[in-house]
């Protein structure tokens, strides 16, 4: 069956905010240097006012992806939730900006567009303050079930699973995608993520999951194992398509007996790490809908996190296309 | 059918001789620094009188990994040949020492004792001279068939089909282990080794070879690919077990359908490399004498091959047996 897009990409729509800021504003402001707290609407609006020098930038994993394949050329509709709100527009301008259709409509009320503020000391070092805002807030109404149908591959991304309307809304685009007879592509997001539902995680891959995206870490968490090779082993007996990224040993890919161990592209420097799995997912995602190998798809996977890598910020800097023709794998 | 010994091993005998040596030591020696070549008896009589304060152990590839094995207790036979001379009396007591069965005759003319002159410069580089000597003698007279068929694996080193003597040897001990439904084991050796003989090699892996010890870069030049990935590839629909080595990338082992990736052990410092890939093979083919899974058999191999790597030398110092109880391998 023809398809009209090549992915329709599911997550938790969010704005990074980034902003320089030295170790007296971090202590002035009460932000844990280095981590990630989640945190509420109150301290988001007081963080957003202190911080207006900030660059705004469209974020979320499952957004940064479908960035990452339009920068190679593909197509595809994003599936989040934002507010009209400032924030919210300027979302909705960058995903429109990609040439992806993003058409969920903005929430008139409710909570404020997702943000995650990015205090970036001197030192590189980032602290981050996420709100979930209205991300949390994507209902199975949102779920179009005619553009499931029209994208040859779906990709959830775990963290949706965390709010119990987003976690319906995967479900009603998972069975849209399985009854077009899609396929559907889930990553496992974080590793506490994968803690707080790997019973569910586990269950989804024996009935819905047909590839599966995590890092090492990750997929040790699913498993419930230490070492990597259990890990491999678990996925060997697997009904599906898995592929673990390893940082700076590659990637694994594995469908049944079939088994690949692709190197990492070497990068000169690795400047931030942020987004590698998101633009690993992307670069397989084109290469699993257009037809090339699986040893190309994880090839290509390790060369869009490599040049992620080397810069600042989640989402491809130079044209994916062209790396990816001048490395031979398009 | 019970075997008296775990593995016997055929390789060329050679005395390593190490000995500090400076940059005007080696220059007035005309000894290239941090490379190995190969020399003649002359030559090696010359260096041997000057490096008079040398340092004596038995060395060679396949002699290191039974030495390998019987620091895990394992038992096993060793078939090389060495001179009835002074460094033939060393290498032979050294191996009777580890507890191995070594009753190739000593030969009583032609080439000396084969011996691998270290020269040591103070910033840890090695600069080696290897004079092959009386290990290329070897004949099929020497190997014992009964020996073979006694022993449930044997372990053969590549170096050897350089000559054409050792190379008839190891044909007689082929097939007297496939007469006895014994497991034959090859390991490549050398990237230069098997480009020499790569034809006969790739006949060896369907005629012969029931388990394959490479490392990646060998593995490349034998298949004639760029890749790890197309290794694993040909490896995959290959009708044996093969072990890789990949550095700091631990090992992928590999038999048909079965893959196992396993990770380096970490090593505070790595201070000299000779010996990981013979104590690797040492700590498998223990693994594989002695009814451990691959996955085990592999983890075995990274943990002797992180000792040796730890210390100067290419056998172990610590017991190897202790070091896999500890690490709940045994």
């Amino acid at each position: 069956m023809t398809s009209t897009y090549d992915v329709a990409g599911l997550g938790n729509a969010i704005v990074d905010v980034l902003a320089p800021a030295d170790d007296a504003f971090l202590l002035k402001h009460n932000i844990a240097k280095g981590v990630m707290t989640l945190i509420d609407e109150f301290r988001a609006d007081q963080l957003l006012k202190v911080l207006e020098k900030g660059v705004e930038a469209a974020g979320g994993s499952a957004a940064n992806t479908m960035a990452g394949l339009a920068s190679l050329g593909g197509s595809g509709v994003y599936v989040g939730k934002v507010k009209r709100d400032r924030l919210g527009e300027s979302f909705s301008r960058s995903m429109k900006d990609t040439g992806l259709r993003f058409a969920v409509p903005m929430a008139d009320g409710g909570a404020s567009t997702a943000c995650c503020l990015i205090a970036v000391s001197p030192d590189g070092q980032r602290s981050m303050s996420t709100y979930l805002g209205a991300s949390r807030e994507l209902t199975p109404a949102d779920i179009d079930e005619a553009d499931i149908a029209a994208s040859s591959v779906i990709y959830v991304e775990g963290y949706l699973w965390d709010a119990p309307e987003p976690k319906a809304a995967i479900k009603k685009a998972m069975a849209a995608a399985k009854k077009a007879e899609r396929k559907v592509a889930f990553t496992l997001s974080d590793p506490f993520c994968v803690s707080r539902w790997r019973d569910e995680f586990r269950a989804l891959l024996t009935s819905d999951i047909d590839i599966l995206f995590a890092n090492e870490e990750e997929s040790k968490a699913l498993f419930e194992v230490e070492n990597f090779d259990d890990v491999l082993q678990a996925l060997q007996v697997w009904n599906g398509t898995a592929a673990i990224t390893r940082s700076e040993k590659g990637c694994v890919v594995v469908r049944g007996s079939e088994v690949h161990v692709i190197d990492a592209v070497a990068v000169k420097q690795v400047v931030d790490t942020t987004g590698a799995g998101d633009q690993f997912a992307a670069a397989f995602l084109f290469g699993f809908t257009h037809g090339k190998s699986l040893s190309d798809c994880g090839r290509l996977g390790c060369l869009a996190a490599a040049e992620v890598i080397s810069h600042y910020g989640a989402r491809p800097e130079t044209s994916l296309k062209d790396l990816a023709r001048k490395a031979g794998l398009l």
